[in-house]
């Protein structure tokens, strides 16, 4: 529950890659969908998501990640990043789900709340202007605890 | 608390690797010893958990994980993956815990729900037939949040 | 809200880099300066963090993590770990981010809750001597689970 006595998802996006983009998208849509408040909050690598010089260009390595299939010495090589990363974007596209950028344009527009981690843009050495408009404000931990008193939350 | 009034442990599972398979095994099975509701949704790379196929083969890989020690130039090599994953089955058999398949069927026999994310089945192009017994539908996110109202929500 | 009616932030860290050990402490942090209660639960890779040998030794490494802007081919190259965590620790100082072990202690004394799993104690063949102070206790899941009822949980 928020303040206000609506269920509230909050959301902290710690990572920047293409496919760890997605998971808080779909579910701060999916909250939006069911009436329910949806609260993000970017912070450390997830900033690339709302950078806007970043975010068209967000990558997916299949290194490290044995459920690729393929194996570490093959996913390092030269290139092979830029081929999977063009691979994924396909496979979304067949499914119809919408560029990270359309989609957090989506998420806010019907009503999901964006936040930037101060640290993170301290850290990065970041200002307002490099932010997709999307971006509600950028504030510290303690004020997202605050705002998200009683919701369920998530970290990715 | 669940629409019923039981206290219950919403897990979102996204890995796929065999060290990221057991945290929410683990907390799905203490919650169900403790009377809580347990309800997994396997989504993304976590699909490998519940995929017949690629269940009794999830790997380990020490790539980017500088906790085993092992630097990255070696962790790449062929072969060590195979070798991490080996170890990796050995340490948990030492402590009597049961390969993911059959802790996965345990934790279900004792109660825990276990769902399929329909937008994940879509893109790795799955149907049913690809799923270990346990799996008690394939659901949406909307579906998931619906029915894990007041819940503790963890995303692994 | 704990047993207590406090409301509660619990934390599972299961990570041991020195880029994801940072999230919970600062979410640890801000809970307890609101007047929340934070407890800390440190599991499998997470346990270098309270581990004292590993501790001052954890990690970053950009390989797999297309944000850093650096390709796998070369964030896999020996030397590159340690010069990539070089850099992260002067742009936590630059920050006036204290050290792992620092904020530990900040946190522990500002009356954060901090747990070793058992699982992961025994997994790694440790015994209490190995972890710093800090640490109020080794304890099962379950335990875990049962002084957290009615928290905001999440899962680095």
């Amino acid at each position: 529950m928020s303040e206000n006595g609506e269920r509230t998802l909050a959301i902290i996006c710690s990572k920047g890659t293409l496919d760890m983009a997605y998971p808080g998208l779909v579910l701060a849509n999916a909250a939006r969908m069911m009436g329910m408040e949806a609260k993000l909050f970017f912070t450390f690598w997830g900033m690339d998501i709302i950078n806007k010089h970043k975010q068209p260009h967000l990558k997916f390595t299949p290194i490290g990640n044995p459920s690729t299939g393929m194996p570490n010495f093959v996913a390092g090589l030269p290139g092979v990043t830029d081929m999977a990363t063009k691979m994924m974007h396909k496979q979304l596209e067949e499914l119809d789900m919408p560029p990270v950028g359309e989609f957090l344009e989506m998420v806010h527009d019907a009503g999901a709340e964006i936040y930037a981690c101060r640290m993170s843009v301290d850290m990065f050495k970041l200002t307002e202007e490099d932010f997709v408009d999307e971006v509600d404000g950028i504030i510290g931990a303690m004020e997202f605890l605050e705002m998200t008193e009683g919701a369920e939350v998530i970290f990715i």
